[in-house]
């Protein structure tokens, strides 16, 4: 995308890490800046992303799903979102902020279901060709604080909320090592700081890398 | 699948080359000899496909769907259908009969849409895996008779049905190629001979493969 203007950011973490707050607070900010904004959810966002949310959802409670079909839906709804959404916001010079991308299939469906990491690679590929983030923000968290602070909230769990704590250990694992492997564009984040103080680490770092593009 | 008992048989052609007529003769003769049939249709076939396939096509009507996304919902589809259905019959000792499979993928996402082959060829074996037919017949026809012989129904034509002619040259050439890069399972026939002549040829062949596994 050589037309590119705007930054593309994603939040990645396991669940219970907090990302949906520091999300509202960079938005927040980002307003305040000026910025045009938008953010997105995955799988959703778009009328056949929608509709793969609901498939995915829906199919947890009746019938069974191979990891191979779940993979290749959230390839579906995540290509979709990029061409219908994604580029064109990005061109218009918008922030783009995602809950969740490419990277979360990589650690969800790669190291924790076991799926070969090679195919994960060449479908995430695919799915979103040039559109990877500029930016993506890790809120790493101790896998047994993540999986206590979900079990505590008493509220019903989704697929992923409800797997075992061995399972958050291999998200936590993956997610390290992606950061590993990439560290100009994931950078790795205490969860367990005070929001505001994560919020003004997040700040720094996206205020950093927009004078940097 | 080394334990593998069962045939699998898949049915490929342009829209309006008498894959249909075709499939019900070769079942009647495979009855008659005393095999259990399972016979399946893409997308669909499970709970999971079937809801993809009202996707794709309610999606037609009112909202744009990019290829890649087409491409990986087909794809899911077939996943559910290979681990659910397909792999459970082989392993029975079923005969198992697709009207399409991977070669339409190849075809029309590849050749047609002018997706990046080796893009479609990676998600292709990420969702069968080692379920390849044994014998594909491929049912052969002059793009412009096969043309010719969709819009003579008169009938509302779907999304493929209703692509110009350049598209159904395409589509044939791109058949003609994959046979010629696997002639030990695919097989061309001409789909203008009559129906009883096609039948029988198709006969000869099923019944030669069934005696070489």
């Amino acid at each position: 995308m050589a037309e590119r203007r705007g930054m593309l950011i994603s939040f990645e973490g396991s669940e219970g890490c907090g990302k949906s707050t520091q999300i509202e607070r960079l938005k927040a900010r980002l307003s305040s800046a000026g910025q045009e904004i938008l953010q997105m959810r995955e799988p959703g966002g778009t009328f056949v992303g929608e509709r793969i949310r609901d498939l995915l959802q829906h199919t947890k409670e009746a019938h069974s799903m191979c990891h191979e079909a779940e993979l290749l839906l959230f390839a579906a709804s995540r290509a979709q979102l990029v061409r219908e959404s994604i580029r064109p916001a990005l061109l218009a010079g918008k922030t783009v902020i995602l809950d969740r991308f490419l990277d979360s299939t990589t650690v969800y469906q790669g190291y924790a279901r076991g799926l070969p990491m090679e195919s994960v690679r060449a479908i995430n590929r695919f799915a979103v060709q040039d559109v990877v983030p500029d930016l993506t923000l890790l809120l790493d968290m101790d896998a047994s604080k993540a999986w206590a602070r979900i079990h505590a909230t008493g509220r019903e769990l989704d697929r992923m909320e409800s797997q075992p704590l061995e399972f958050f250990e291999n998200v936590r694992r993956g997610y390290l090592n992606l950061a590993a492997e990439q560290p100009d564009r994931i950078v790795v984040l205490d969860a367990s700081l005070k929001p505001e103080e994560l919020e003004q680490q997040i700040w720094t770092l996206v205020e950093h890398r927009r004078h940097a593009l």
